[in-house]
């Protein structure tokens, strides 16, 4: 069947690669002109879709906010979130395209950000715009909300959600930053887990020394980061912060989950067999329901070309833990904390700097209308039937968002586990882009049926 | 007394400056000219002082050799070692004034190389012209011997040693690069430690990861590497490397040496306790006569602001050992890599690249000429009884250039242990220069006299 996105293609590719040509990285306060560049694109696409648009200052990265014109208090409201920043794009040379020209090939558009979360992003806007300059209308009350920091933690967005509340309000918040098991397995993620992140920093000697001289005597902080980090963990991976699994709830609603692992296309993906985390867990269930420990960077001393005889005079490791239901950043990060007092060696300093944008596991309720709705649009688009799944990774600000707008929480959206996102060569099908405007037509069309009573 | 030094220190101090001012860092293979055009100026400096020189190609920086005209027979040949080439300058902004900017302040000069080893190099030099141009010959026979890689391992001359053994015959040969105990100690360097680098690279996935999805299923590189490195020593800081220790001989005229630590000046000048090394051996036993395993890179995922949630494909660590006697590089060479095979988890793979430029530990004879004729011209220059040390560092070509000269091999120098050599602000004292043209004057002096049977 020819779609609107088949007609509109060229264009719409066109605009596709505007949005993702401005260089939104949220971790790099250099970029501020860009991150206005693209909220200015993105009002007035959110106009030419019929909405009122207003851009909230925040103490990061603006927030674009968005309604539909002449709400009905007799309709449901969803409130959609996605976000128009992205991730550093760092080993720049294992690029195969620049990460902010892109580029399609065979079939697929790369660039940073094409699928986490521009090109989802894309979709959503896309197709409210089609249905909109088609209907002059839209069938339900809708809100948009694009944020510019959800790759660093939300900052932002989480200092303006209190006063914000009011405009927020909403039946449903459904968060457009999510994928689907394969391309012929549709599923709706029920779960994230949560994060929380930090920076270890050791601290030796005033200034660096030769490790001749020094190297036996002073106590090198390189070793003694080695030797804190080394004490996370145990042999099978099991975390020994004391008290780190205590308050870790079981999996609700564990029969709606499938846990079967892929070795065959994990391994042709990645080169490597799963031997990370917990060695007495299958690999989906460490991915889904199990908290980690990660050291995401190690640095210290000379590591450049050749070789340089240093004892530095600190070494550093940014270190993450994704969490699961029942546990809190705040919690865990003064387990942390009383972990490194005690193992840390004599003859250096520790010290922990916890970033922002910490947040819990989240859950949706698989029983909840939006999640039916959705449920029935994936299954209609793809014409296959529609599963549940968890995912590993964390958007902090869902559980606040829906929590602010008092709205039914669910999650959504098309990318794959090969999209290589936050990594090189980042990218999107344009079958799946194709797909997403079906989608939200498709989820317009079933929630407009639905009989909605605003006092449930 | 007015010496030689102050009637010309203006002028001396601005020929050191521009020796200090080439920027020599033999590390870097982008500083191919700034060598030459230091090599040309040492090649005039030691024809102004009566020698004739020569410049060695060799397969890295060229290395410049200089006799002193019609040898004699009957009179003892000294070889002198000196390099030119230094080490690399980061962390720059740790520097008070530009590494390559020679600058006075408070009676030092700063600047890399300022000790290490170029400002022991220019008191040798220097010495030299003066005693030339006021003699118009030498009282012995006099070799110099300047190389340009010893910072990375003397690839060059190592590589060229064996061809020129026929020239570099001498009776005695003296490595200018070592220090004293302190300005009012006066002492001589018996013996140097050895020394074997490497590089420890893990790889993980083929590319880098999120660590969210794939969090707790793929092992991250970083962790491997962590646990390699922790499982190298324990608590006590002993290496937990298989035969590490085997074949460390105990100490010769351990009656020599002073092993007193004085801690205060010690904490004085790094800001913290010497709790590095083997807890059951005293720090000056830790940094003279016991073999160690440094960590002195390490580098993986993003270390950079903010943070980034990634399981990287590699990580890296640059690990040096410092050997004693007895201790082999390719004996250590070898039990590393068992032991790596050993600890590697699964899911990654480990790799050992071993640089060049590894060398045993060094051993001067206490009662050889040389060293009691250093000794004297020491004791004259303070008018302090010299007293015996070791020193922790490693002048790995050493052992193997004394071999090829078949020569008493011997160490001596100026340089404190507070001259901040291979770290920013590397300096070196006005004072300690101008004993330095002193010293030689008067070693010229005494081996003059010293009564020599060439077929010793």
């Amino acid at each position: 069947m020819t779609t609107y996105f088949d007609i509109h293609q060229k264009q719409l590719l066109e605009e596709l690669c505007t949005f993702l040509k401005f260089e939104t990285i949220s971790a790099d306060p250099t970029k501020k002109q860009e991150m206005e560049a693209c909220v200015c694109w993105l009002q007035n696409f959110l106009s030419e879709a019929g909405f009122e648009v207003s851009i909230w200052p925040t103490p990061s990265n603006p927030t674009v906010f968005a309604t539909s014109k002449e709400p009905d208090p007799n309709k449901p409201t969803l409130l959609i979130y996605a976000h128009y920043d992205v991730q550093p794009v760092d080993p720049l040379d294992m690029w195969d395209s620049p990460p902010f020209e892109p580029t399609i090939r065979e079939g697929n558009i790369y660039a940073r950000g094409a699928m986490d979360d521009k090109g989802q992003c894309f979709f959503v806007l896309g197709a409210l715009r089609a249905y909109y300059q088609k209907h002059q209308s839209y069938p339900i009350n809708l809100k948009v909300l694009i944020e510019g920091d959800e790759e660093t933690g939300s900052r932002g967005l989480q200092a303006v959600l209190e006063e914000k509340k009011e405009v927020l309000q909403a039946d449903a918040c459904a968060i457009a930053d999510l994928g689907i098991g394969a391309i012929d397995r549709p599923s709706i993620t029920l779960g994230v887990r949560g994060i929380l992140t930090c920076d270890l920093t050791v601290m030796g000697p005033k200034g660096d020394l030769h490790s001749g001289t020094e190297g036996g005597v002073i106590q090198n902080p390189n070793q003694a980061l080695v030797e804190i980090l080394a004490s996370f963990k145990d042999e099978s991976g099991k975390v020994l912060i004391e008290r780190f699994y205590d308050n870790v709830l079981p999996l609700a609603n564990a029969e709606l989950f499938d846990f079967t692992f892929d070795a065959k296309s994990h391994f042709d993906q990645h080169g490597v067999e799963p031997h990370g985390g917990e060695t007495n867990f299958s690999p989906k269930e460490r991915a889904w329901i199990r908290p980690t420990l990660e050291i995401n960077g190690l640095t210290g001393g000379y590591a450049g070309v050749g070789f340089k005889t240093v004892i530095p005079a600190k070494a550093c490791a940014k270190i993450s833990c994704r969490l699961v239901p029942g546990q809190t950043p705040l919690e865990i990060e003064k387990l942390i904390q009383q972990h490194v007092e005690k193992v840390t060696p004599k003859g250096v300093t520790a010290s922990l700097h916890f970033h922002e944008g910490a947040g819990e596991a989240a859950r949706a309720n698989p029983s909840s209308f939006i999640i039916e709705a959705l449920k029935q649009a994936y299954e209609s688009v793809f014409d296959l039937p529609c599963t549940f799944t968890l995912e590993g990774g964390s958007i902090p600000i869902s559980v606040n968002l829906a929590k602010a707008a008092n709205a039914e929480l669910a999650f959504f959206g098309l990318g794959l586990p090969t999209d290589q996102i936050h990594a090189p060569n980042e990218h999107f099908g344009l079958d799946r882009l194709k797909m997403g405007f079906s989608l939200i037509e498709k989820l317009l069309e079933v929630m407009q049926g639905i009989k909605f009573d605003s006092s449930q």
